[in-house]
């Protein structure tokens, strides 16, 4: 892995990514470390402005393949505009969901084949992947409450799918890490939040990355 | 080709498009020849969303990849929801630019290769071609004439670049009728609005679409 990493966290909503992101980003601050915290879709003006489009209106709004194409397309300029250049300058990157991302909702659905998402991968981002993906687990139901404790009934488009999807996705996840385990890092996110952040730590160290 | 075909017209900017598809709607209106009239990108409210996001904002709002990114997935949603339904409904289908465009401007600047373009094309829409495609050839002095009488100094994120681009896109279009000479009709459409709609009349009577 690059002394510089490129790190982006996946997992199914309620998973707890943006908190254990922050409390990265917050160690990496108190040690000095350069980084920046970004998401996905967005992370430019333009990606944001794909994002509304994915995230709001009725649930049929896309289909399958505008869906994955317009993921492909926002992606393509956060990767340009800011992954690649802070990569460049010398800083982490710290991304609330990647490609997996794309290929693991695409596989639940009707979505297309992983042949597929990675081809437009290629074309749109030149087939960049993170130097490490840490994968949060947790089971449909601790998520579900989760979810309802921080967003009452106020669902985006993917939020409102049904358990069987969201299992699908899950699933999806833990085939890709199992794949590529190293590139993977599989964290039960069912622990509390600092024992989970602990792990994390606790990796980044063994890896030689940082050093508390 | 079919009896009901899925007719694209192409060609830069100011060479006539929109008047012949309008010549050529009325027509067929007269005729009782049921179909549509629809344009690229756009054609559904999700792909007009897509298009509002193309043709606005800054000249380098969107890096080639995403563009070509975004007119796919525009293209997606219109074939998964206009086109395709209106063909299997036995309608003709009269499309202001479709894929060929794609490749005709992303050839030109900084774009994509054609197997690129088509590879998203293929995802996106499983590869669909129009019947015939009518490309309409106009010199970039009488085009840009056409274009400031009609808009004056009103233009998109496309009619601003220069003319060598606007030659290249003309360049590339003539390529892909040499490469594909069953599915072109090549017209010069310096003649008069009604020479070449009598032109495509005639072509589309000598294939037995028409009989006047």
């Amino acid at each position: 892995m690059p002394v510089v990493p490129f790190i982006a966290f996946e997992g199914g909503e309620g998973a707890g990514k943006s908190t254990q992101i922050k409390l990265l980003s917050e160690m990496l601050k108190a040690d000095g470390i350069g980084h920046i915290v970004t998401r996905e879709p967005g992370g430019t003006p333009a990606a944001e402005a794909i994002r509304e489009l994915l995230l709001s209106g009725a649930d049929e709004r896309w289909n399958a393949r505008s869906e994955a194409l317009l993921f492909a397309a926002a992606r393509a300029d956060h990767v340009a505009r800011v992954i690649r250049p802070t990569i460049a300058a010398g800083q982490w990157v710290l991304c609330d969901r990647f490609v997996d991302s794309s290929r693991a909702y695409q596989s639940a659905g009707e979505g297309l084949d992983d042949d597929a998402i990675m081809q437009l991968h290629a074309i749109g981002s030149e087939g960049l992947l993170p130097d490490l993906t840490i994968l949060l687990e947790i089971s449909q139901d601790a998520a579900a409450e989760r979810i309802r404790a921080r967003d009452g009934d106020d669902h985006d488009r993917f939020q409102r799918r049904d358990t069987d999807f969201h299992k699908q996705v899950a699933e999806a996840f833990h085939q890709f890490a199992e794949a590529e385990p190293d590139r993977f890092l599989v964290i039960s996110a069912e622990q509390s939040p600092e024992d989970v952040h602990a792990e994390i730590c606790g990796y980044l160290v063994k890896k030689g990355l940082v050093t508390s």
